[in-house]
């Protein structure tokens, strides 16, 4: 991955590890639930940042690699991995 | 789009639109709401299929193509673009 | 359920099954499959409306009356069916 | 909370912070993308898990007693909290 991107993704990771960390606290203070979930989704949000970055690298990087080589294979595999990461990502 | 893509999402669109005239029907005869809503959360599920299958196109005929082209500027505008339907799928 | 909440509910859906049709007509005419997969999303967005919608008038009466009720097994059967509702609409 | 239900959550949160460090990891190993990302969705269905733990312990706590009092407007509030959690995590 560009090292900017990945320099991005730690950043972002270190703090949504901090915000996981805050959470427990919150738990450990017996604040109200409402509040508790509201953090959990905003860290959710955060993760989804991330990958989306990440993505957004592999795609520049990767998958233009693969898709201008000469192997059908490997660029069926690049493809086929981004498809995946959709699906999975979209709803059940 | 790929005629057989095509014909698929048009196959799994009309049926979705079959089954959310099912779903009024429901309402009408007053059903369980949290049956209701089972079935509008099955009819997300199923539009998500559809968008995956003309995303899996997309990549396998204009995205190739861009990439494999040599203009720079069409590259980074199709590549941009998966990664904000990403993001839109994305949590918010 | 509530007979405006109901009525909103199967007005929006007649909407959506327009919308649907509407995205048919766009495969058929070969409209660009970003621009489609885009009102694929915004057809599910629309769906999420309408089941919140019910899920809040179901809160409202049927939820309602049956923890202000004295069944405690009902008591349970609602909040659990809240639960579900809820981890179906989650990240799986 | 119930005490329970609040262990749980804490146990589970500990182990997503785990986790996302896990990731960190990863990227300083140069790891490949969609492995990354695939992590990433990991924590993230972790965090659900603990979320819908969180909303369930709530509608058997908080607001069971809220629908069982007498404060018309205190119910009114705790049902909007739900319909709003709900509303978040339901695609926007």
């Amino acid at each position: 991955m560009d090292p900017t991107a990945r320099a991005d993704a730690i950043h972002r990771l270190k703090s949504v590890a901090g915000h996981v960390n805050g959470i427990i606290r919150m738990l450990e203070e017996d604040r109200y639930c409402i509040d508790v979930i509201g953090q959990i989704q905003a860290a959710q949000t955060a993760l989804s940042r991330v990958s989306e970055g990440i993505l957004d690298a592999h795609l520049r990087t990767c998958v233009t690699t693969a898709i201008q080589g000469a192997d059908a294979e490997e660029r069926e595999r690049v493809l086929g991995e981004i498809t995946e990461v959709f699906r999975h990502t979209n709803r059940p």
